[in-house]
Formats: C-alpha cells, structure tokens, sequence
C-alpha cells in the first residue's frame, strides 16, 4: 500500500489521497477485506485523521467502500445494476416483479404523496411494504401508497395484516387498470426504519425512486423505493429495438 | 423558530434536531434565507456543533439546504425535474435536447468506458463536453466520448478546439444509424472540474448518469453526465399512453 507522503502537494490533500488511496484499493486489496484503522491509515500516508476521514467518505460515496456497523471499513464488490424502468408497465406486484410483500397497514400518506394522489393529509391509504433482494443482499425498501378507491374490491376480512395483507392489495391491484407509470431518481438519506432494513445506518445517502401509477381516474398508486446507493447501480432498460444483456461497469471516471 | 432543548431526547440527536430543523425551515424561512451560524444554531437548540453539522448535512442530502462557496447555508428551493430518460431515440445534440457544447478534444478514454466501447486504454476517442442549464442554472455537465469509428465523415482542420469543434462532432454523429440506448444511474462525488462548472464544493454527491448509444456494430458513443444532486430530481418520462404535464413534488417524505 505504500508509504507516499502527501506533505507537499498542493491540491487538496484529501482529493490526492483518495486517488492514492483507490490505487492501492485496487492493487493491494481484495473484496470484502477489512481496510486497517483510521489511526494507522493516516500514519501511513502521513495525513491529519480528518483528511483522512474526508478521503475515505469519497470512496463511500463513490461505491469504493463500505462502512458496515460492527465490521468497519471494507473493500466494496462492484456496485450491482438493479432494473428500475421497466419498458412494460405493469402494476407493482406482478409475480416475478423481484419484490417481496412485507406488510400492510391503513395510514395517512406523507404529505408530497397525498397531493399526488389528490388526496387531503388526513385521508387514510393502504400501506403496502415491500423489499427487494439481489443476489442474498437486501438492495431496497418500497412503501406503496394505493388509495382504497384504487382497490374497491378489498375485503378487511380475510387477511388483516402481514405479509398476506400487502399480497391481497397488490392481487386487487392488478384488476385496475393501467395506462402508464413514470419515475423520478432523486437523493435522499435513509430513515431509520428503512436503514434497519437496508442494514445501513440512519443517515446514509439513498436513491429515492418515486413512481406514479395512472389509471382512468388519475394517479392510481404512489410508490416511494428507497435504494442503498453504497451497492446499487439503477439501470433503466435499453429503448430501441436492441437486446442488451452484459452489465454495464460501474464506474466510468 | 424556537429554542427547544434536545438533551432529554432518547433517539440520536442529531436524528431529532434534523426533524424539528426541518420543520423550523418550513414555517419560520424563506427559500434562499442564510441560515444563522453553526454556533449561534447549536447554542439556539442546545446542542453540540458536532450535532448540529450531522443533522445539517442530513438536510443537505434531503435536499432541503445548500451549501455554497462565499454565501454559507441556504434553504433550498424544491428541487427541479430534469427529464434525463426519452422515450425516442435519438444521438445527443439533436436541436431542442437542452446541452450546450462547450469543447471537443481528442484522449484516451477512462478505463470504464474504454471497456464499453471495446476499446483498449490507450484509444483515442473524441470527448465532447456538454453542460446543461435549466432556469439559468447549471445542473450537469457530460463526458461524450465518440470512438473514430463513429463519425468516419469527421474531418480535423476546419474547426479544431471549442465549441465549434464539439458541435461538429456532434453534427457527424447525427448521420450514423442509432438503434438504441440505455441508462444507468448512481451516486457519485463530483471531480474537481465538474464541481466548478457545477458551482458546487469538489466531493460533493453527484448523480451520474451513464448512457449507452448502440449502433449497428455495438456501442457507438457513451455518454456521463455529473448531475448535481442538491437541486435536481432526475425524471423518467412516462411509459404508457398517457401525457403527464404537472410537476412531481420533490420529497415524499
């Protein structure tokens, strides 16, 4: 890994030692390995601790490295290309759709999600939560949004909650009908409960995904897909009349 | 906007003070208002700066604050819809698309995109410079990089560097057969050159969008555009046979 001593150059000296310091990612350690701590990293490259600290949360940012509770700093594999725009629409739910039905409850939706839905702060929607797992690996955690007009065929009765509730709206779901979705990316940071999920801590920047589905009446569904932005790369799928199945690397600087 | 003491809450801090902080930008300032300094804020919630700088950079990453050079901490306004997925296909730089050409230079291509475009490191390619401005403020510049074998028609002398040179690769590029493109998007920390440009701090969180031209011999052009993450929502036209006009509120949570 080297012993540069970055004393006397004069960019930033944080900026330098990242791109020194994602050499030596690259050269001398594997995937997954646990980087020595800050004390001995800035020893080694003879830099301040918060230099350091600015370089390392670069290389977060960029998907170089992970910060996992309990393990410290480790080498991250490439980030994975998660499919988000999807060129069929289909409604949430559909088998094979990569998500997994978590729960379902009645509750006010935020605020930005009521006005998309024309609906006031205080009126009830159902709740549907959902993950998605990629290779083993918890990638995100959705929260549905669905009027009760959207699914007029719910009973209460059947499955009052769980997993089988948020099957049954998604199963209602799919008898509405459907004239397009469209989606917006956007940064945010993880809320607590969704960071517990995702196995990352409160805080962390995330790919907020937003998805508005219409139907006859308007904005039928709202969902809200919060993305780890450590290990995902959103793809969105080829437009055109071509076929493409390798992954596109992940970085490109 | 209040003097509430934290000390006594259970959940961490900085967590809490970025809720009420959050509320407090709501009701008691105006979009583009200079938050009070660090010190003045902290002593105001009785807080540590430590504190109060994780729930500031929290609200940055929501969106909700920025930071700018020479000015301080600012309340954001809402972010802006950029649209970065079309539905038709067609090269960058067809008229209307909203990039400005900005230069054209002849380099190798990093090693990433060398990959993509099947090149070896040492190829040259055309990098095209774009930045794209929306309400008069810069919100992305693009890395075009257009192997030779692209724009055959591209002839060297009449116009070499700057703008004029970046359009007439452009124009070239317009004559070759495009059958299809796609996207992906990830977190990113903005390079030095594109943190100017983008009048933002070196490091900060970025969205890099990275577009696949396909042509009839594979690749034919890959583009990266550093969009900023504070001000932009990227959007994703909708899919279907509907026609959304409305904007899509920011923040859905």
């Amino acid at each position: 890994m080297g012993t540069t001593q970055l004393e006397s150059v004069p960019e930033p000296k944080y900026w330098h030692l990242k791109t020194v310091l994602s050499e030596a990612l690259d050269q001398d350690f594997a995937v997954g390995e646990v980087l020595p701590n800050e004390r001995e990293l800035a020893a080694r490259f003879g830099v301040a601790r918060a230099t350091l600290r600015q370089a390392l949360e670069q290389l977060e940012l960029e998907g170089r490295l992970q910060r996992r509770r309990g393990v410290g700093t480790t080498v991250a594999p490439p980030r994975v290309g998660v499919d988000v725009g999807t060129a069929r629409h289909s409604w949430p739910g559909e088998a094979g759709d990569g998500w997994q039905p978590v729960d379902a409850t009645e509750a006010p939706a935020p605020t930005a999600v009521a006005r998309i839905l024309g609906l006031t702060a205080s009126d009830q929607v159902h709740v549907v939560r959902r993950t998605r797992v990629t290779h083993g690996q918890p990638v995100a955690a959705e929260l549905l949004y669905v009027p009760g007009t959207s699914v007029p065929g719910l009973s209460g009765i059947d499955a009052p909650a769980g997993p089988a509730r948020a099957r049954a709206v998604l199963r209602e779901l799919q008898r509405a009908e459907l004239l397009g979705q469209d989606r917006a990316v956007e940064l945010g940071s993880a809320r607590a409960d969704d960071a517990k999920e995702l196995d990352r801590l409160p805080g962390a920047p995330v790919l907020l995904v937003t998805t508005r589905y219409f139907g006859p009446e308007g904005t039928a569904a709202v969902s809200v897909a919060t993305y780890r932005a450590d290990t995902c790369r959103l793809t969105f799928g080829a437009s055109g009349d071509v076929e493409i199945h390798e992954d596109a690397p992940a970085r490109a600087s």
